[in-house]
């Protein structure tokens, strides 16, 4: 049973890689940039991207490719926020897979746009297990989930090339140690940016919206 | 290649169920109950379990099978209440699986126990997706993860015989719709109890504990 498994899993994620490859030659032919937003459900990536759209608003276009399990709410608000938004459902799969994100950036109008954001499925596991040819994944934590979540989930926090740990206008109101998460983050990732931010209160975003900008404009790579 | 992936997917499947009825069986034979707790990183398991062993104490006894990917630290702080507790670390898997859960709890103390509560992994949608022999599955929902996510993760709040909707206390901060979150939950679920809870001033929990309290004392079914 063991051998049969192991076997299966390496096609499976091999039939995965073959499509995150497809993707890597289209956007590097097209000169576009994608990250991929991980995070749980309700950690704050919708919000963190309107609020990045409001701030890099007419100087550098991009769109989203919204992962859900189910319904298309996080594209409406997104779509109100006038960001080119295109719906992938998985249909209860956990986490997007390379396939369904490639066919998906073909039919994005990749010759207006700067760059891709892909708001993966609310999920801190899954998602950072598979390649869909981003450049950077990037990790969402938010603070009312916990200080002690980049140690007991290092995988996302590993390969984060930035992290963003959101709802800070929170921290009043709850028991959550700030210097410890940071801590615990510095075990499992020495040198990826944080940015602590705010939707709500717009602490941080500008720094934040920066490092988006300097990432995502630098064509070629 | 998608018959094979579907005949392997049935197979694994399979191993499971078997791990889980044999499970069932085993709690039949002690008369104990087995709940298993389901919901995002950080959304509040540890500490309702926590809570819930302050109100049952002396009356009730029970044990928790503590599932995370890595590191003890939830196992810990239940220890630290006095809850016997067992660490499952999956090293990676999303989810607990039946085979694990069934070892672990061969090696709890069962003719002592009343009832086993299974912590899940922090992830609002693999475990759902998992029977790991337990009579009730239990949704954990914090009011900060934002009032869609029972439409937007449906298998679980379909699935759960209760939810419990936590760290109210933080209600007067945030912009969650309360009563928009509760007509979701009912879309998908319109008949298991639901608790609005906080385990930091307390409100709901007097309530939660009878129900445990009610459904774990019904032995024998």
């Amino acid at each position: 049973m063991n051998n049969i498994e192991i076997k299966v899993y390496k096609n499976l994620m091999g039939e995965n890689d073959k499509w995150a490859k497809k993707t890597r030659a289209l956007l590097k032919d097209k000169n576009i940039r994608m990250l991929n937003f991980i995070g749980s459900p309700g950690s704050g990536k919708t919000a963190l991207l309107e609020k990045t759209a409001e701030r890099l608003s007419g100087n550098i276009r991009f769109a989203v490719l919204e992962g859900d399990i189910e319904t298309t709410r996080d594209a409406e608000r997104l779509a109100k926020h006038g960001i080119y938004t295109s719906q992938l459902n998985t249909g209860g799969a956990c986490h997007l897979e390379a396939k369904l994100v490639h066919c998906a950036l073909r039919d994005l109008p990749l010759d207006d746009l700067d760059f891709v954001v892909v708001e993966n499925v609310g999920n801190l596991v899954c998602p950072a297990e598979f390649d869909i040819g981003e450049h950077a994944k990037i990790a969402i934590l938010s603070v009312t989930e916990g200080e002690d979540k980049p140690i007991k989930y290092p995988l996302i926090f590993r390969q984060a090339k930035a992290i963003a740990l959101t709802k800070t206008d929170l921290l009043p109101y709850l028991s959550f140690d700030l210097d410890s998460c940071l801590n615990f983050m510095r075990q499992i990732n020495a040198s990826s940016p944080i940015f602590q931010v705010s939707s709500v209160n717009g602490n941080g975003l500008d720094k934040w919206a920066e490092w988006v900008s300097m990432n995502v404009t630098v064509h070629g790579s």
